[in-house]
């Protein structure tokens, strides 16, 4: 096949076959075809699209650029009984600690979840970040270590290995730097492709929209999530996906030992009403792929129970984590954000809220950035919330004085408040099954 | 500057600044863009296009990405006076041998025409191509050389060197397995930022439309010849363009050695008429831009009182050639292609009259295909010609046998011969200045 016939069918508006599909990504993973001749095709398919059948090929070559994991398979061998693997991604937002929470509590319902994770940028760090502000905490486990966790255990929370897609991982970096990331068939498949290649029975999608979200547009999420479920149907995995709101933080923690803290509270049974809300949501959607009765009642009883934090614990101990005293790990100083003027929350500029965040250094503006673990936001009055002047609406942790000016002013603009009452957003949208 | 953002720039519809183009190119050049940032750009280009005033800035910036040739300026203060100094250039097509008469006819007017070509792949070579059928005849003179013949015998034809518009070889290959070709401002830049570079007094453009043309719309030919005048004039170049057929070869020699010998009967006052008309429009459009009276009744003398082919025998005797004789060149089989029905030629695949043409070895598929000198077409027939059934329409020189059999078909298929007396097309469709 030629290169710039391929690319040039797509830029014409063509459809390109299953086989075109896997010659250019098995070309383009070996080095045999060129990064310049990806991008070009990148960007002809950011203008021109591509059709469900080229998104599902597309999406397969790239699950098959690198190892399969078959986390099914091999926890059926070691176990010698067959157990239901089901995992959980979103799409990433402001103050989104869900998977610290769901993957221990579903795997307390005797479901394995096995939790491979990106550090991604943005305003607070992924969920490896969040973990590495447990002391001793371990994500970097083998292969081998991390399939005998998940067998133990029943959940293991680990970083994005070479391995798997490398594909996506270079195709990822080079969307980047040329601005072609939003491409609802690209983004599609990087997503799907490194979920497809860990072995599931299950897959539930977390797709958010709003300010704080990739997706801003509630239409675009939609899409995405329909696209992700049919994708992830096609290749034989069970997916399902919730459409939620991304215009406030979820929650209130948003930083990585906060955020750390408060899925420790909502475990407990305790946390804010919203992050709880959505982790059950999530949970069981996970329970129902897995084929696991009991639904709702069966995860508030395994948080009553303590079952969800025992789950939680092993699993900390099991990749070495040695306290979880997150107090311990929060940054020294202290300062709240107080309303100007009586009233009621009308919106919030979550994004701004995630951008206040990184530049205290909970995120990472570049891949080569440190985090700071101890740094972030408490959000204390969300969208619908009366306020009286003076009464705090954040609270900041810092690092160091020279940052806690701008962002107390950053965190001020994030806020809109006005006369009217607001009714807070609605979380979960809808399903998409 | 942030190159990803100003691709998104571009990718979403907005106008790059001068400087911006300047960066991006100037960055290109010296390799500190690389190539992948630059062909997503080119392709945002090819869905976006570019204002002219982006148009301007980017064929400046190609040209100012090298060396400036100054080849005014370097004549006047050899010669110790000014002289103009007007190049010509072809969008190219097939049977295109106008720059061997041109050049010398407009030379032998006491213009000096700096003539420099590339090579280029398609039907028959380039300019340099024919040239190298003339035994001997040497297209790689220094820079100093190629100076002092423009002064001492006013006409000099060369390659495109290393150092003139680099940015632009680099993005032209860059576009050529990208499937970024085809982008009227991106092609504009490509062959303005070239001839812009040598320093020159006017500039006249032969841009080509129809089957056997780059541009096989009349409206995109007309687009891009306003485009480069405009460039041109901008950047301080008289410039002028006509808009011509190549919905068949121009006159009838199709490859190389045939092509100069066609040439040197058209300098020596014969030659096909449509050849013979071309070359003088072209030569007098560049005697306008140059300033020098006498029109086409002083190129028709030059031509009867010989002194046009004295130019040119100077000019391959100044480059090495030893020899004019290019019957002595031509490949030794011929066959004829003979009419199948009496009639008309209503119409000619002038794109398959090439595509023979180099598949008898005329011209290259890739840029590393030696050329064949000898081999070729005589097109005896030509649109609204009369024709009797077994008369030939077209005359062959091969090298093989087994080139000649399926170089007849395909010949013969590039004829569609109808009852109907049909008008042959306009060769001349209008100027643009």
């Amino acid at each position: 096949m030629h290169v710039p016939s391929l690319i040039e069918k797509k830029r014409d508006g063509g459809i390109l076959s299953d086989s075109e599909l896997q010659f250019l990504i098995a070309g383009f993973t070996r080095g045999t075809i060129p990064d310049y001749q990806m991008s070009a095709l990148a960007m002809a398919v950011y203008f021109r699209g591509m059709n469900f059948a080229e998104a599902v090929a597309l999406t397969a070559a790239m699950r098959d650029s690198g190892e399969a994991l078959d986390c099914r398979g091999q926890l059926a061998a070691a176990l010698g009984r067959p157990m239901a693997v089901v995992d959980k991604h979103s799409t990433g937002g402001v103050g989104d600690k869900t998977s610290l929470v769901v993957a221990p509590l579903v795997a307390a319902c005797g479901v394995a979840v096995p939790m491979i994770s990106g550090r991604g940028l943005g305003p607070t760090g992924g969920t490896l970040d969040k973990l590495e502000s447990i002391p001793g905490f371990r994500v970097d486990l083998t292969k081998d270590e991390f399939l005998a966790q998940l067998g133990a255990v029943g959940v293991a929370m680990i970083g994005q290995t070479e391995q798997i897609a490398p594909a996506d991982r270079k195709l990822y970096a080079l969307r980047d730097v040329t601005a072609t990331v939003p491409s609802l068939p690209l983004i599609t498949a990087s997503i799907m492709s490194k979920k497809l290649a860990e072995g599931l029975d299950g897959l539930v999608l977390d797709v958010k929209w709003g300010g704080g979200a990739f997706m801003r547009e509630q239409k675009q999420a939609r899409e995405l999530a329909e696209w992700m479920v049919r994708v992830g149907q096609q290749a034989g995995v069970r997916t399902a996906a919730l459409l939620t709101d991304m215009n406030q933080p979820l929650g209130a923690a948003v930083g990585n030992a906060l955020e750390v803290r408060e899925a420790i509270e909502t475990l407990r049974g305790g946390g804010p009403a919203d992050l709880r809300e959505l982790c059950l949501a999530l949970a069981e959607e996970m329970l129902a792929l897995a084929g696991v009765e009991g639904g709702r009642a069966l995860l508030e009883e395994r948080i009553a129970s303590g079952a969800a934090m025992a789950k939680f614990e092993e699993m900390v101990a099991a990749q070495g984590g040695t306290s979880l005293d997150m107090d311990a790990q929060l940054a020294p100083l202290r300062a709240d954000c107080a309303a100007a003027d009586d009233g009621c929350v009308q919106r919030m500029d979550c994004a701004r809220v995630g951008l206040v965040s990184m530049l205290l250094g909970a995120g990472r503006a570049k891949v080569s950035d440190a985090v700071d673990h101890g740094v972030g936001i408490e959000v204390l009055k969300k969208i619908g919330d009366g306020v009286q002047r003076g009464e705090p609406l954040a609270r900041i942790y810092a690092r160091d004085e020279g940052r806690l000016a701008p962002a107390l002013e950053g965190l001020a603009a994030c806020y809109e408040i006005g006369p009217e009452p607001v009714e807070p957003p609605r979380l979960i949208l809808e399903a998409v099954r």
